[in-house]
Parts: C-alpha cells; structure tokens; sequence
C-alpha cells in the first residue's frame, strides 16, 4: 500500500505565500498573500532572493499561525537548487528540526505528506511544510544564462517565482490532510527536457490511479484534483490519460502550471517550478477550503526529475507525483 | 522536542553494502557485502556507477530480507549529486513509493529517522533506506575534474565509494531503531570547502547535547557513538567541543571517515561523502548489534549543506546531523 491514512486530522492551520510581479497578474493575483516589488528582493544574486522568498514565508506562516501552533519543531522543505541551498539555507535562521527534501516540484505534496505524517503519529506537534522556486535562479541553472535571451520551444513552461509554506498541526476547523500517496517514479521515455509536462503527466495517473484504487474513493467525488505544474499540454495528456482508464476528470481538474499566468505567448505551457504549486496551493486552493467552496480536494503536485548531467548523458526524465487529500 | 520515539521497535531486518577496492582495503574490510573489482561497475560514467550501486544493494537488501519483510511500500533515499538523481534513477526501477530526501552525507541517518517513523506509525509495513557516493562523480560535481590532477589540501577528505541500504519492518529478534533526533541546521561561519570536519563538528554537538537533553540519557550508556564524516581533524574538534560541554566520549566514539580508509597520505583527514557512514552503519556496525557484542549506540551521520553556487557566492558552510538510537 502506498496510501495512508491520517486517523487525527493533522491540520493546515496557517499558510503563507510570496510571488513575483508576473505571477501576481495572473487568475490567482488576488489570492496571494505577498507580491515582490522587484525580482530581487532586496538580494544581490537571484540564489538569495530565492532563498529570502523561502524564510520570508516561512516567518510570515508562523507570526499567523494561531495560538499554541505558532512554535514548530521542525521544518519539511526542498527546492530545486542544487543541494536544495535555498532550503538548507533558510533553514539556518530557524533553530528547530530540519527534514532536506527532493521531490524536483513535486515537493509541496511531499513535505506536506511527510510533516502530517511526524504530526499525525504525535513525533511532533507543529511543523512547516515550504518550497519555492525564482524564474531567473532555476532558469540559469537548469537551461541557459538568461543573458543570451536563448528562443524557448513551444513545450516549454515558465518557471513560477514562487514560495509557499504551511504550517501543519492538530487543531479542529482548519482544512485537514485525512490521507497521502507517495508516488512511485514512472519514466515513459520522454527525453526533451522542454517537455516536462509530457514526462510528468503518466506519474500524474499512476498515484491518482493508485490512490483511488487503495482507497476506494471515486474521482468526481472531489471538488477539485488540483495538479502541480503539468502545463496546458501535460494536462491534456494527462486527462487523455485517464479518460483511458475510464476516469473522466475534464470537470474537476485544475492544473496550477496551466492557469497560474494570463496567457500570453511568452509562457506557452504556463508556469512550473516547485514554487508554483506552492504558491497556488497555500493561498487559493487552502482558501476555496476555508470558505467551504470546497469540502474535499486531491493535491497533487509532479516533478520531473532530471539534472542537467543526467540529460547530458542522454537519459530520460523519471517523473514522480505524490498527493495529499484534504478535507474543508 | 527534536526526539521522538518509536514504540514499536521498527527493526533492521536486512542490510547490505557495497564498496570500491580502496575502501575494502580499510579497516571494515571484512564486513562489507560486496566489493566492487573496478570503480566502474560496468557503467559507460561515474554517475551511472553510483546509481548501479545504489540499484544494487536496494535489490540485494531485499533478496536477504526474511520472510514477511521483503516486500516494501516504499524508498526513502537520497544523495550528494544535482537533484539526487543516483536516487530517483535507481528508484525508477522499484514499483514502490518514492520519498526523495537531501541531506548531504547525513543521509543514511535522516532516511532511517524517517523510514522508522513510517513503519513505527503504521503508515508503512516495510521500508527501505538507502544512500550511496562514489568519489569520481562527487569530486568532479564538487571540487575539480580528475583529469587535472588538482593537489589536496591538508585538511581534505577523501569521497568513499559507497552505497549502504536497510530494510526497516517490524519484527523480533532484529537491532531496532529506538528514537530519533532530527537536527538543526547550524553554521560556524566556516568557509572552507576543503575543511568540512570543521563545519561539521557543531552541528554534531547541538544535535547530541539536543539528544541527550531530551531523552535524559547520558553518554557513557552507550557502547558506541557513531559520527559520519567528521574526519580526523573535525572527530577533534567535536570531543573537544562535547569537552567544553562536559560530557567525554573520547572512549566511546568513533567517526566512519576517520577510520573507513587505510592510514597513507593520500587519504589526510579519512573518508567522506554519503556512501561512507551508510556503508560503514549498514555492515560493520549493524554486525556489532546483531552479535549483541554491541547493546546500544547512537549512529549520527552528519552533512556539510553547501554547493558550488552558494560557496562561489561567498557563503559560509551550515551543517546538520541526524541521530538514531539503535539497541540490539
């Protein structure tokens, strides 16, 4: 079994984001807790701003969190920075717990199904999931020196400027996290590493396949199977995928890649990055739950997960997505 | 409370290793699993080496795994290459759950903190833990291509070529991991890149004084007191740290680099890099505790969180290590 379940309801008590100028004019721009003036926030190098955006968020989740959750012992976090710096680096401000994290932008998903599990099992009372991701640190790392204004494919997406944290604890009338699904790594042989939402995409059906058999759910049940940033082409791959197995979900998916920019052709597929789901998951997805708009929702966010030295030597692109379902 | 603990005894019910020649040669010689006859495993590069192996010792953990506890949910892995792809390419060729973590060479101890959580809590029946590092594809990510024959500087460690994996699951009769401490990430203000037993040392200290604060146990209890990879040099700092603190575990410590390699010049400070506590825990130390000629120690693999951007940018090296209490 790869689906678990959290009998004590470990909840979202509190959450927190911060985004650039360019994601706050997108569908979600009202949603959002912070928008940066600038893409530098106050850093001299995009790495550090990237990092700055991580222990800003976390700070903020944790100076609202509500009384008696607002002392964490640990932090869940990744980031797509080689030796996820920016996480290990946030982190040192903080003097609690550390757990580094991979999960290339599937990472909200996984730290949240981590740090519910260490609150739902009583190893700890209060933790912070986060990640984030910067356009500008993960672009020169991953592709080109942004200075060479290099032509981007039509299968490319833009990487969201991005963080999101969420502060995890037992408490009653906050969005609970009832069960996860770590996901298995699925690799369908794609190797354009423009094309990540084609990679991803078959990760995405094998865990929701995988949740819904173990846990004998059926998919319209929910109010929304939100993906993490399989683009406008992943998407449509990914919903073939499952009208396959018979699963229609064309009424209530949403992908935070494909919608989280006005659609303009400089984003083609629309956004990714660990931070884009992050982002869009801690302010309107946790929201919709607040309201009671929504009553139950399946999580999922997907990473690829590649390096550019595996690409190099002409690998593949392993892709995973792990899901959390959360109750209003 | 950074400590928690497990209350159903998840157990190591199966262990294996393999090494490179040099690190046979060593003082662990003879508990090894496996020993590689070049540095090559049969791979075209050193990454896809260090991924075989990691592939490897999952595999043959698991053929070795008694009845019941051969079949796992799930992988908890990680390691020292861009985006931990030795992990996720090897996870690619197990259908189970897949949980990416970094941690720099505190890996082996944070994906058995972690996998013990899952299996202790119910979440999980059976997990594997794993991690690895060969020393031409650490050194040439890191530091200098080997074709350049670049000098070593006194204070140097050498990368182990490595990979160590456990089967946790419970059972009788088997070493079980008892607590558990994540630890903080601590930064010294160290910004040598060639002197990580340095960088490393404090974090070692704040997580075991964190241990020991929390669980009231005292040092002298335990028959061994395992670091990863401080080193000759940083095992020095860290007794005379612990000193400073009162508490004298000149008898009862001792470090996996600092002894994992032969005594010659080429090796100045001893063994580094992920593979080398993981190999060193999952044979020789797993062997003491299953011959009971060991009752209790604690093994705490410690990790250098820094990359070649964030040390180009001038940044200083913060640390973490990740403790384990495991009885016989």
């Amino acid at each position: 079994m790869h689906t678990f379940v959290f009998a004590n309801r470990p909840s979202i008590v509190s959450t927190s984001t911060v985004v650039g100028k360019r994601e706050a004019e997108g569908a979600y721009g009202g949603y959002f807790h912070h928008v940066m003036q600038d893409d530098t926030f106050g850093q001299e190098t995009f790495e550090k701003t990237e990092r700055q955006m991580l222990s800003f968020v976390i700070e903020d989740a944790l100076s609202h969190a509500p009384k008696g959750h607002s002392e964490i012992d640990a932090i869940f976090s990744g980031d797509l920075m080689n030796q996820i710096i920016s996480s290990c680096f946030a982190a040192r401000e903080f003097p609690v717990a550390f757990s580094g994290l991979y999960g290339a932008c599937s990472t909200m998903a996984l730290s949240l199904a981590l740090g519910a599990m260490s609150v739902d099992g009583g190893y700890y009372r209060n933790v912070l999931c986060c990640t984030c991701s910067h356009f500008s640190s993960v672009e020169r790392q991953f592709r080109y020196p942004l200075e060479l204004g290099t032509m981007r494919t039509p299968t490319a997406q833009w990487t969201v400027t991005g963080a999101g944290a969420a502060v995890i604890g037992r408490g009653k009338g906050y969005p609970a996290i009832t069960r996860a699904t770590l996901g298995r790594v699925v690799d369908y042989g794609i190797v354009d590493a423009n094309n990540m939402g084609a990679a991803m995409a078959p990760a995405a059906r094998d865990t929701l396949l995988t949740f819904l058999r173990e846990s004998g759910e059926r998919a319209f049940h929910y109010d929304c199977i939100i993906t993490g940033d399989l683009g406008r082409l992943g998407s449509q791959i990914f919903l073939d995928l499952m009208r396959e197995k018979g699963i229609d979900i064309r009424d209530n998916h949403m992908d935070c890649g494909a919608t989280v920019f006005q659609i303009e052709k400089d984003n083609f597929q629309g956004g990714s990055g660990a931070g884009c789901s992050a982002s869009v998951f801690n302010s309107y997805v946790v929201k919709k739950l607040q309201n009671k708009e929504w009553k139950r929702v399946l999580f999922m966010a997907t990473g690829a997960l590649l390096s550019t030295v595996s690409s190099f030597q002409g690998e593949s692109i392993p892709a995973v997505a792990h899901l959390v379902e959360v109750e209003a």
